[in-house]
């Protein structure tokens, strides 16, 4: 295999049976067939499984087009969605942007400035990017399958408001590009009524799997990023985790680690890297494997770190505290760019025996003497690295975690691809502003309230 | 009572058993007994109890002049710090600053804008740091007790060249703040030498409980936060939480309760709020409670979510996954600007029920509704209310944790005041950087990372 992207059991192969480990093939092996023949739960929601072999091209450049003309008419661009419908592309755009993309001067940075609102319903937020938004020239891309989902749709009217006051009626329309339903709901009927710019959420691709679907795909070209390139690593992964061969299948053998050590006990995943620009990665993460895993009672609680900085931080906890739990780190090759310690002469801080490394060879260095620490407290760790931060390894890695979520979702018995648990806060939500139809239910929490 | 901090038992109430909290009554009068009269585990480092009432107001003043000094000769103030050195100040300058701080234009900025390094040793971050400061005029402020820990001294190194290069050796000398320990160390040896302006770490207050110190208390003030109405609040809290009365003292309440559902079987505390300036808030929160109780195999582990958003990732999970966790909800009172959502003719969205009334509100029915769905997720909430977000209460809240994790640890039975598993990496990292002294370890751990 050419340079890919390489699990290995890291610190904890010393926390784990080989024996035991090898029983579970048969588990991967059914997990791997009633994905691939589409017989497992939520069926109907694996078309994420051979998407970057079978995207649609015309889209796809539709997608660039529009990306491209975003790119030359706006300064900044909004993205208003929530949940599966910003993660994806915030997480991409991080993970390949400057760290303080938004405030490098126009002319250097590679794109327009990028907001994203409508993930929540903070009135400070939403205040505070008007405030941003008053003297720049503004694009919105509007992500809902439905087009009612709360947050965004809030957002979206205010923000379609900010734009008819700026650019006019006819002016705003030519600057909000809508990503929903192919046919049905609410923003369906508003984008074909207002001629908005349309992309498609495809039907059998949930939320959480949909960052390359034209949810992810046109936020990131507007950043800049090389689609072809992500979709490409995407396929390269696609086509390797086809195979059932567990000794083959480094995602498998991800899968099959995370339920060993869960079922061992281990009820917390902490994801670790020591890249901030892999903050926005981490949150997608948390939200694809405790959205598919967390029901019935089960599932590992997805949390993250970034070290060295939560070293200072929650680094006692892990390495001292409740012994629940392992980690997952995600590290990544030699950067392009690599300051360098410089040499001081008298030497106070006792750093000279760094003087004239890389940054990245202390992190690197910092990494391996942390799993080790940490395995010293029961803390096993695997270690997942890829070769380069590029779009290619992004969509590879992307993938990886996808693939690896659902089978192994489908070793804990549980339906990987719905979320009936996140309606309880919704109709409660709804309830109490007072949504017509939920008369019944208002009357019922208010009566809990008042206890 | 005037007007502050509230907290209650929310919907937590049906999960205690009042009796069995009345019992613990007598552990919180212990634990307060031992803290108050420094008998405890770390009593040497309980210098933080009186430190809002006790302030150095000679120290404060130099810090304001600083401060305003800093504001009227540089653009932008880079903070070199790690774990309890930045997390503080990052914590109650985001809590009190616009959304997109840095981003908006000079004139209509609160300060300099602030960058924080040092907390990690990310290549990729520290480069994209010097692309920024550029074009700008630069102060720093390094943070560090000894000057020898890894992640600030290599920020310091880099950023001391990068402002000797721009402004040269006597011009930096003036750029440069210290902030270290009074007599020793090798930062205090460097200022010393080279005239740097200096603060002192007082020797009974640890990095985690730090913030109210001149640790925090610059950067805080460079961000242009009135520091007497957060060190009224800080005192107004030591004077309400000095009372061992159970009944009267809402800080106690929450040790309490909290104890009491670790012992029940909770081995997650999350940390919810909806406002997104809560961020680091809720990083330097995680800090305190886990550093100061994980250990012996014990502690709550701390996580942080932020709602609405969490609920369409982390949201499933809390509702339906393993049952391990409780909620302590932080809220705010009314915004000072709350944007209205607008009436729509067509009403497409459905969300007309709504117009007229603001963001606010939503997030609030938003809360109220998810607390009662968690609840019956078998997640209690508990709920702390701040009348509002400012100086005065940031500084209130910020005693109210303090002490809260203080009184919880000594129930708990440990040191809540040392961080002894800090160190495991620390000597693995050193060991394998090849740090002189340090050359047994490395033979050691290199065997280990060839098997």
């Amino acid at each position: 295999m050419n340079k890919w992207i390489n699990f290995d059991f890291g610190s904890a192969a010393g926390f784990i049976d080989q024996s035991e480990l090898s029983a579970m093939k048969k588990e991967i092996n059914a997990a791997h067939q009633i994905l691939h023949e589409k017989k497992g739960r939520g069926a109907e929601f694996t078309g994420w499984l051979h998407l970057p072999q079978q995207i649609d091209r015309e889209e796809l450049s539709r997608i660039q087009q529009s990306a491209d003309h975003i790119r030359s008419t706006s300064d900044t661009f909004v993205v208003i969605g929530v949940g599966g419908s910003y993660l994806g592309a915030r997480a991409v755009i991080e993970m390949l942007s400057h760290t303080f993309y938004n405030e490098i001067p126009d002319g250097k940075r590679n794109g327009p400035r990028i907001y994203f609102v409508g993930h929540h319903v903070s009135p400070d937020y939403m205040q505070d990017l008007l405030d941003v938004l008053q003297d720049r020239e503004v694009s919105v891309n509007v992500i809902s399958k439905s087009g009612t989902t709360t947050e965004p749709a809030v957002a979206f009217r205010i923000m379609r408001r900010f734009l008819q006051e700026k650019y006019g009626v006819e002016g705003a329309r030519r600057r909000i590009y809508v990503t929903t339903d192919r046919t049905r709901g609410a923003l369906k009927k508003m984008a074909d009524e207002e001629g908005y710019t349309q992309f498609v959420i495809p039907d059998d691709i949930g939320g959480r799997y949909s960052v390359l679907t034209p949810v992810g795909l046109l936020p990131i070209a507007v950043a800049g990023i090389d689609l072809e390139a992500l979709l490409d690593g995407a396929a390269e992964a696609a086509r390797l985790y086809a195979t059932p061969d567990f000794h083959e299948n480094n995602c498998y053998q991800y899968a099959a680690v995370r339920q060993y050590l869960y079922r061992s006990g281990k009820k917390i995943e902490l994801f670790v890297h020591n890249d901030p620009w892999l903050h926005y990665f981490a949150e997608w993460w948390k939200q694809l494997y405790g959205e598919s895993e967390g029901k019935e009672g089960k599932g590992l609680f997805p949390a993250s770190v970034q070290f060295t900085t939560d070293l200072h931080s929650l680094g006692q906890y892990i390495q001292e505290g409740e012994r629940l739990m392992f980690e997952t780190v995600v590290q990544f090759g030699k950067p392009e760019r690599d300051p360098v310690i410089p040499e001081e002469e008298n030497n106070e801080d006792g750093l000279n025996y760094l003087a004239g490394q890389s940054m990245n060879y202390v992190n690197k260095k910092a990494m391996e003497g942390t799993l080790l620490a940490h395995a010293d407290g029961d803390v096993p760790g695997l270690v997942i690295t890829v070769p380069e931060r590029s779009p290619y390894f992004a969509g590879g890695l992307i993938y990886f975690f996808e693939k690896a979520c659902a089978i192994s979702g489908y070793m804990m018995g549980v339906n990987p691809f719905d979320q009936p648990g996140v309606e309880s806060y919704k109709k409660n939500m709804f309830a109490l502003l007072g949504k017509p139809g939920y008369e019944q239910e208002k009357q019922v929490l208010l009566q809990r309230l008042k206890r």
